[in-house]
């Protein structure tokens, strides 16, 4: 090299660290701004065995201050690779609002990894590409910046790059197996990365950067994080608008259409109770055996019997494979994130039952009445629940949703009962009250809602429970049905 | 059996099957109260293989509403196993108050059975039973309610039930190899789970069920718990007294004493700390592979440079594996469960790094201060945190605890520059200024603290910070220090 040649790469250098320690501050002052307009941000870096994700992450961390970023490796253990939906762990990761969380590999990788290891069949793997389409627009439409990077370097480089990181002994544990077999289907991956980033790149793009200078790629990606965060800075929090998807949805009646006389004597329901009861506990252990996911989403009005109809389900089954999840309103911590968050972490591991009192719907009924989120977010929220739970029924999942219905006389009568019984005071409070006065436009949202969300995958039933006996009968049958039929497909 | 006899047992067994009912019924009415007083109960059931651990549980909740209680098997993952303490699984599930939790199975059997299958040896071992009496006191001293059972058989109805479950196509899954091996060692085990709950039973006493009659012993649980439950709900929540153990404290001086005058130039700083944490990238990467865990507790005066110390010692670090922890005012959820809860489900895995940003010791500054705990609550807390960090250092944790110290006039001067520069004004607050006034009240409670809380296994390093570079250089000094010897240590 001439000596002009030489001088003009070392001034090259040295602006490109010029220039990376200017944006690190920049980034560093943005912090700030980030936590006081609560905007939560996602790095996912993806990118070769060896192509330096680590210390990308590492360029980018070095001035924020810790308080406000993390960094998870999804280093998907077996355990929650065979127990949850694929997506589990990266959704259980987010971070609440005014945060970065830095993913270093995600969601890309192990659909990937798993297809070219033929773990997952392609049917499976278009399923993935669909949810993860799914899954980061529902963060965006929340109000998430998700910036995707992809750190590329050639087959040359890896080998070269394995090769030093194996002839040194502090480090040569860090090459894997699988990294060895990355460098030997070098094609075959680089095929697979670039379908998978063209299927899903169209909403949120990805971002290739060059690998094979450690301090180009940290620069380029410095400038996508902060003129991004800028960007949205400025223009505040996003907020996806409603979109309409298509759904194979069943035909629901109207709430105001259903017959509530349907009544059982108590001979009939003891004798039914039993057998169903034998029945559901049986089945409860073939499915803990199969590993098949069971949820029951239980929503319906004040009074309607909730309670009682849950404990005769979960009577028959064996306490260490059912969870009840009682769900009141967001804890601090969960309004910080997107709505769906604090369901994805109560979700079952696969093979347990997992009963929902109140569910994820809360978003159409009480934050649509009270304004606790916008008309766009609780609008979204018909397509998103949809996607949600379809996410669930690949996985496997059995999903079934009960609206236990009254009509407003019985509800009054059982208030007034709980008022005059001293032992049931506790379960009537005054935002019952309140409720009961906007029965109208609760009825509104929940025909909505069953129009809109009964989906063939994941059906809601209507449980009449006037009469609280035919409704724990009808819900035990529902239940055992469908668990038979999950059992049936299985075999 | 002659016609008397046969209708006298008849009658007895239906006179348990009242008094269960009617326990159950009792149970059942005591939810309210126990959850209107916000008492948190456990149950633990242990007990033998096959003994009917599972239905005993079901036979006592089947009448509660299931939003008051949840069941959980630790069946101990491997990966909790080896990369947490061994109280890990147990330490999280505990209730929150006004819940009942029931576990199928815990620490007994967990202890027991690695002792037997010699994964941990005899000294281990008697760390685990001092760690499990520790445990349950601090449970009992921060005001649970613990029900410590074990369901007995003897080993020739052991032997019968487990053919039973086995020759049943439906039922053989559930009787293991490890199962078959408790049979087989039967006298063995007997002798170990006695010579447990020998060690165990003194503070909180074990209640043995006797198993071969199912009924009679879900009677004698129910009598056990709706009577002790009665019992803690009439005399109120439980507030255990402060009392002295013996630990081997390291002497420390008195803040007032500390000479604040060290320094370092600009040269001297940047020398040392590129040195510094070129040794600490390395001793991270060794840490990680020999999965040592590490937590670094950081506590000082408000402005004492403790942020940005801890980007110096986080920068040399793999993001992979360390993380930093903030620590704020606890959140209801956390407010709901005994203190440490929130500090045992952010320990790190082992071989990671975490860095505690503010920690426990809030009990006995702020909380102290505050009056957010009573007087009897943070008196105790020096002996539980000390017990609480040699349980950390017992599974092989390096723990280091720094005070980042400057003077008043320091502080005031900080203070000053942070309120006259816009880009810190964030970083003061109202509450610094409060906080600032009572710096007399604080001395005295962190000196306190320093002198009952600096153990060998896990010592409190006072760092001088008038001079944040000084201070830097220091600390980091001793992290690598610390990690030199734990990693020599292990060779």
């Amino acid at each position: 090299m001439s000596k002009q040649k030489k001088k003009d790469k070392k001034e090259a250098a040295a602006e490109v660290k010029a220039e990376i320690k200017r944006l690190r501050a920049r980034l560093s002052a943005q912090q700030q701004e980030i936590r006081a307009k609560g905007l939560p941000i996602i790095v996912l870096v993806e990118g070769w065995a060896a192509a330096g994700k680590g210390s990308l992450i590492n360029e980018l961390i070095s001035e924020i201050d810790p308080r406000f970023y993390n960094v998870i490796s999804p280093v998907i253990t077996p355990e929650a690779e065979a127990r949850y939906p694929f997506l589990y762990p990266y959704a259980k990761a987010i971070p609440e609002n005014g945060k970065i969380m830095f993913y270093d590999s995600g969601w890309m990788e192990d659909c990937v990894r798993k297809f070219l290891r033929r773990e997952i069949t392609k049917e499976e793997y278009k399923k993935r590409v669909r949810a993860v389409n799914e899954f980061e627009r529902q963060l965006r439409d929340g109000g998430y910046l998700l910036l995707k990077l992809f750190v590329d370097i050639d087959c040359g480089e890896q080998r070269k790059r394995m090769r030093a990181l194996r002839d040194n002994y502090e480090t040569a544990w860090r090459v894997t197996e699988e990294d060895l077999w990355q460098q030997r289907e070098y094609p075959l991956f680089r095929d697979a990365y670039e379908s998978f980033m063209d299927k899903t790149g169209e909403l949120i793009p990805w971002h290739v950067l060059d690998g094979s200078k450690r301090s180009a790629a940290a620069l380029h990606a410095l400038l996508l994080l902060t003129g991004q965060a800028d960007a949205a800075l400025e223009e505040g929090r996003y907020v996806g608008k409603p979109f309409q998807e298509d759904f194979p949805l069943l035909e629901m009646p109207k709430l105001s259409s259903v017959d509530l006389s349907p009544c059982l004597t108590d001979e009939e329901y003891k004798e039914q109770l039993k057998k169903l009861q034998k029945r559901l506990g049986e089945l409860h252990n073939v499915i803990y055996r199969k590993k098949i996911p069971v949820i029951l989403c239980y929503e319906g009005w004040d009074a309607a019997g909730k309670g009682g109809n849950i404990r005769r389900v979960a009577r028959p089954l064996d306490p260490r494979g059912f969870d009840v999840m009682p769900i009141a309103s967001p804890e601090p911590h969960e309004l910080a994130r997107q709505y769906l968050w604090r369901f994805w972490t109560r979700l079952p591991r696969s093979g347990h039952v997992c009963i929902f009192d109140r569910t994820w719907y809360g978003r159409v009924m009480v934050e649509r009445l009270e304004g606790f989120c916008s008309e766009d977010d609780w609008k979204r929220a018909y397509n998103e629940i949809n996607e949600f739970e379809r996410q669930l029924t690949d996985w496997g999942a059995v999903v079934l949703k009960f609206w236990i219905h009254i009509d407003q006389d019985t509800q009054l009568a059982r208030f007034n009962d709980r008022q005059n019984t001293p032992e049931k005071q506790w379960k009537l409070t005054e935002e019952d009250w309140r409720n009961r006065e906007k029965w109208p436009q609760y009825e509104e949202a929940i025909d909505e809602m069953l129009q809109k969300t009964s989906t063939e995958n994941a059906p809601w039933f209507i449980i009449e429970s006037n009469d609280k006996k035919y409704a724990r009968i009808k819900t035990l049958k529902i239940v055992v049905d469908a668990l038979e039929k999950a059992v049936e497909a299985q075999l």
